[in-house]
């Protein structure tokens, strides 16, 4: 068997997604079978940058199960600041935790700590790039409430062009059929065009709205998404952009009776406290089915492993690719990691993607 | 049953902290009966800003149950810088934890926390508000020490203006018969005017004297307290001040042999090392003291609940009070806390006070 | 019996250092044997300055004898800021914990630490002067892979001016027979000419090379440093330096097949990872044998005790000494510890010695 991770969502097939959350559904309704089952293992939290909510939903998880936990919340604490690598780190973090979840601020770490790691890795955040197990998280919440995954219309609203996790969620949508798409944004914060496209030629449908009150009335499920202060360079625009997608009890009388909201948390002000009481509010469930999938997840992860290795980049001839082509991602992992080697991807239409961030690879 | 949360001393009433004391004696005799009490459950320290004796002895106590923690100790680390409401954090933390213990720099913080919170919220302190398992650790001290919580001659010395644990022992021990209290202190860091006014109309008798060696012989127990000098923004006021109220050998002297020496900790100057062999010096003592309660003070709020809900703000109708009054204490989580509901109590001669912090309500 | 502290390696003898290393072949071997050997008890690690390879290989240990841990990796979070003295927080958190791992900034904070505590102490590093568990590791490294800790030639290069755990593991492997010293470094990051004295002195031999590529062929062990940015206050110095020691794939052809890499970690350019797979590279095995002796050393501090109160000063009259005479180390611990006995030890030649810190006495 070979050590599995989760370092994108596509790590998991559909089928072992579906185990997964059945898995999650059984620990769920039998707690007691499950909390001695990762006695005697340790889960080291890596925080390159600080998270709460994430590292608490994994570190309950992990103790629920009967394990220990160790870490770091703050790359203060950690050796990178004495200049080591995330490969060596990884290494010498496998001689102490049986499974590690890293989250860190530049893109494409958790590949990168995946194969140096000889414990399964967890990505638990790598800057813009991925977040998987919040997507998880999403799914696990949608199918809890819906029983199906698939024949759904769900509303993205806020900011469409940062939010990490509504790129995630719609991307792990698309491998389920009949997924509608309603993307609530004002301009500056669109959807980026290259995940438009990816919608159309999955064979989905998306459209384009400004309206939250137009869309609610149609929609299965609404995600709201904060507008984050910390993407903004120019603080005006933000200000001007905060306030404008708010839910509040008048827009709630508009959605279905049995419509959802979800949000990755936290919020600011886009959602009024005075709709916290309505039943269709879901974020704070989102959260526990949050933590229940992590449990599943770190209990998959240690106790199957994976028939075969999984495959993140192509054997792709570097004489191929030119010495001097690097991944045109600023914030990638590749331009900070020292001794790494470059690992590329075909992209559609045979454009060559970095394998550990996605990002277009440039010649210099 | 309802939940049940320290918020304040007074969410105990006196038969209640007799059983929790009693309690905490069955657990220092029996250790080994209690080392699965709380297996499989979870405290998470939500430390705002470090204090690490508390932390730990919290940590400890939840331990030595058998129990787990989660938690962080650092505003850094937490969601608030990210703008969450103190509410919400609590909303998320109830998915992890099974029992909480908050401290905050915000005044008013813990009640907010109980309120939101779906599980038992143990306040560690929030600002200068109060810290009730300092007294709690207090009062367990002193009843481990004379037997007794009544009858007893206790010295408060030192920083009596902003030492918040003194206030909340001096009100503490209201609620027994036959305190009498001696504060010894500089006039500009003498004891709040409220807070003498509130001794004298319990029917108990207070002195204020400024010779520490003077008030010793009378004693029971003589509590010292640090002169902070992170209150002052005058540093020289505080120069002059620090070395006054030093408690060395030759004072110890002319106290009574069955006196005890208390201090919160941590002490700089105002205690002599030299005395630190005195068998009458209680403070390491006083800090076992406060881990075995809060061994008690877990079990009892996660086993045993409440069979009323504690009542801590009276049903004022808001339209009486007006829409532009505010609480005066500009330290008050109130000022804060979006979506928060203004809660009030009557305070003595129907005067109107912030059931979160206390403090006098005023007109905008 | 008496309390065991680890202080400085010489706090065991030879014989108790070979004890402790069959501990941990038999932990090692016989993992479940030892699973609960800590249940119930609790390490705290007080880490004033960020480590976290230290605290964490501390932590992975006790957890894996069934222990809890408990503490803080900042001094921030610690009351050291409000001017707590180090005797103090260990008299504190030896109400909580059962033994302790510290570091700290400050030389010769582990002796007053251990003189505080009732518990065991562990020094996980005392600013420059010691850091007894990495020699642990380091002997229990060479003893694992050669079978013995005499008959050896050891090459150090690098920083042999301020590393310190080149310091320690050469005065460790003094104290076994025929070990034989290549010291491989710049003229400015020469060993200290004390510690070449104390060589020659203990009868064994040394030589001073520049050119790591003709020094190689001979050694056994070749223990490589980082040149640290930290220990320069000119950092062109540092540029000119940093590069000069590096060890890669042609030059590792020049060694014996038999020979070993070791390396304290964390590296920067020093070691090419080119050369990582090669398996005489052993400073990732170095890390899982740190682990296992620690395992050892805690069960061992834990259990066993000392039949002798270990003797860390000599009985000198204060008053011969005279009242003026100081540390000449700036950065020793007696010049902030208020209330602090000072101790002192007769070095060689009658020269008198801090015994916090190792460093001379100065009159003043």
């Amino acid at each position: 068997m070979y050590k599995r991770d989760l370092v994108s969502i596509t790590d998991y097939s559909l089928d072992e997604l579906e185990d997964l959350f059945k898995l999650a559904d059984d620990i769920e309704e039998h707690p007691r079978r499950y909390k001695s089952s990762c006695n005697n293992l340790k889960l080291a939290t890596l925080f390159y940058e600080p998270s709460t909510r994430t590292r608490l939903s994994h570190e309950s998880a992990m103790i629920e199960l009967g394990g220990n936990v160790i870490g770091f919340s703050d790359a203060k604490a950690s050796s990178a600041s004495k200049g080591e690598t995330v490969s060596d780190t990884m290494k010498v973090m496998s001689c102490f935790a049986d499974i590690i979840a890293i989250r860190h601020n530049l893109e494409g770490t958790a590949m990168v700590a995946a194969e140096a790691s000889s414990v399964p890795v967890i990505n638990a955040g790598d800057g813009g790039h991925s977040h998987p197990t919040q997507t998880l998280a999403d799914l696990y919440t949608i199918r809890k409430n819906f029983g199906r995954l698939n024949n759904l219309k769900i509303g993205f609203c806020g900011d469409l062009k940062y939010g990490r996790t509504v790129h995630s969620l719609i991307e792990a949508l698309l491998r389920y059929e009949n997924v509608e798409f309603v993307l609530i944004a004002p301009e500056e914060l669109a959807l980026p065009k290259g995940l438009k496209n990816l919608i159309t030629d999955s064979g989905a449908k998306y459209e384009e709205v400004s309206s939250l009150e137009d869309a609610l009335p149609e929609l299965d499920i609404l995600y709201m998404t904060r507008i984050q202060k910390e993407r903004f360079t120019d603080l005006a625009v933000y200000d001007r952009l905060a306030g404008v997608y708010v839910l509040d009890k008048e827009k709630m009388e508009r959605a279905k009776e049995k419509m959802i909201v979800m949000h990755p948390l936290p919020r600011v002000d886009e959602i009024s406290t005075d709709v916290d009481d309505d039943p269709r509010i879901q974020f704070f469930q989102q959260v526990m089915c949050g933590k229940i999938v992590r449990r599943a997840l770190i209990l998959d992860l240690i106790e199957r492993g994976s028939k075969e290795p999984i495959k993140r980049y192509d054997d792709i001839d570097e004489a191929e690719v030119g010495e001097t082509c690097k991944c045109s991602n600023p914030k990638c992992i590749t331009h900070f990691e020292r001794g790494l080697k470059m690992r590329f991807k075909q992209g559609k239409g045979g454009k060559l993607l970095c394998a550990y961030c996605d990002s277009k690879i440039v010649e210099e």
